[in-house]
């Protein structure tokens, strides 16, 4: 199928196109009209790389595809608008899987209100999602970036950590939940293979006041260090205020695994990390509350320094280390994050 | 070598931001300003479909990886703004490789006014780069989509075509060279590995009055086959008045290929292909002339009906067929205009 079917089909199913669209695609390029600023951001996943065809439905590829796209504009508190599409497609694809990556697609657009503007379909030799996606506030400075903790400030977790690791060990390693329920296994899988990006609640937090915010894809130790890089700040956090998922200390325990270490070295859990003055802290909550996605769980506080502490129960720490994509074969599947006993 | 490292080394590369980026790569996304309307479109490359390592230098192919993306800004008559770059590199991909692309794309994006935002990098088993490109204009209604065309107007084109394809057939037959003066193979083979997107000349031809306009990426048959359909009318094109490029007709007879025929089927070229009522050709010659990218060419008009129809000196015709990106293993090499003798 090429582009000018891939086209044709993404028309078809597409609801009207958002309010900011003048021209959708079809033409040399898509037309938007941005009533202020735009944050734009691109993230691309590759099989064999970021995820194996068979372990999950193409249409879940599909939406992860644009949901980890999305969650960095989540990050920014940007309200989600257009989405441009690359697929790289091998020649055993066929038109019924890709119709599947496509209403994967599409129905994470409508509910994230993101209208799919544009596109490229190609050949390649490993099936290749690369997703642009652009958001929008009312003037540049409503974005929240990685950059504005202060010290003092508290930091605020959405949702819970640490699935997205577990549902990782518990896809390559289906023995490690002979304990657990299966209600909580699946939820484990689901939330490594279909994540979904904080929107509403990346909104409420920039407006209510969030200094500095970043999404988990590296991971809470990784992801904490880019926010402290970028603030020029340190971060100490509570390992035991650390908000895990059902069967996270399970599937940790099966594998031999420190919990604390596998949710905060474990990537993909594409919750938000912000710093916020504290007395934003009960606006925020409510905030957050209002938008109905996750709650929000304080979980250390911002300090002079720089790097990132996180402070165990019983009385050590693990220190964070950067994480790079390149360093194993699967984004997350290699935490770097090293222990360091003392204090 | 990883995303934090790309991004440095990119940030290290980079010339001040353009007017509209107020953050630039490094956060979760890229912020602007835009003050007008925004053109956005995507183009992606791959490695063993679209191009050969080996045959070209990786700082060339950045430079087309760019180029690509930018000719359909060219195409809408925008102003080269923001590019989003994902690169999707193999393992045997040494820093030395990345940086020359990075480069190339640098040198391309300083030549043409475009601020390189953002991107993310990744594992691929072939070279891939995507590129998003966003481009601007005082307001939604000045870009010049594919759409306008109408019965009256005068078909033109920007320099000459059939040098990709010649090119393309010198880089897969070197033989066929053997009766070109070098400096003409060089050029042949320089249209097709590096094209330049003609953004001055599409800013010229929206000025004065285009009605429609598209880069020839698939060729001239093809894409006049796009701009019909979107217009709905009829293109008729002369052949004798087509600008074909030096040494397109002897490699052509080399390969005992028919030179109209290598010409409009061949892709690539990225000349502007645009419709605009009669009275508007000699301003549109002088901007185009001042922008001193490409002379213009009167080829044909547009009229009541569907369909191209190229109309040979003899009296017969070429029917245009479309390209499917699909159909061969290379982009532009497997032509499926097929020739239909007539009245």
């Amino acid at each position: 199928m090429g582009e000018f079917e891939f086209l044709a089909k993404l028309r078809e199913r597409l609801p009207p196109d958002g309010p900011q669209v003048k021209l959708g695609s079809g033409d040399d390029a898509a037309v938007t009209a941005p009533a202020g600023a735009t944050a734009t951001s691109v993230d691309a996943i590759v099989e064999g790389v970021h995820f194996r065809r068979g372990e999950a439905e193409l249409r879940t590829v599909g939406r992860k595809a644009l949901a980890t796209a999305l969650s960095d504009l989540a990050a920014m508190g940007a309200e989600a608008g257009e989405a441009y599409v690359v697929l790289g497609a091998p020649a055993d694809l066929g038109e019924e899987d890709f119709l599947a990556l496509l209403d994967g697609m599409l129905e994470l657009a409508a509910e994230t209100g993101t209208t799919i503007a544009g596109g490229d379909v190609t050949r390649a030799p490993a099936l290749t999602l690369a997703v642009t996606v652009v958001g929008h506030a009312a003037a540049a400075d409503a974005f929240v970036t990685r950059a504005g903790a202060q010290p003092g400030d508290l930091l605020v977790l959405t949702g819970e950590i640490g699935a997205a690791a577990a549902g990782r060990l518990l896809l390559e390693h289906p023995a490690l939940a002979a304990e657990l329920p299966e209600s909580t296994a699946r939820e484990l899988r689901r939330r490594q293979l279909d994540p979904m990006p904080r929107l509403r609640t990346g909104l409420a937090l920039a407006g209510s006041g969030a200094t500095a915010m970043i999404d988990l894809s590296d991971g809470l130790a990784a992801d904490a260090g880019h926010l402290a890089r970028a603030g020029g700040v340190a971060l100490q956090i509570q390992a035991d205020s650390l908000p895990l998922a059902a069967g996270v200390a399970e599937v940790a325990a099966a594998a031999g695994r420190d919990p604390i270490e596998l949710a905060v070295a474990g990537g993909e859990d594409y919750e938000l990390l912000a710093a916020l003055p504290p007395d934003r802290l009960v606006p925020a909550s409510d905030a957050s509350g209002e938008a109905g996605e996750a709650k929000l769980t304080p979980i250390g506080e911002v300090v002079v320094g720089e790097g990132v502490e996180i402070r165990l129960p019983r009385g050590g720490q693990l220190k964070a280390a950067g994480f790079d994509h390149f360093a194993g074969p699967e984004r997350g599947s290699q935490p770097e994050a090293r222990e360091r006993r003392g204090g």
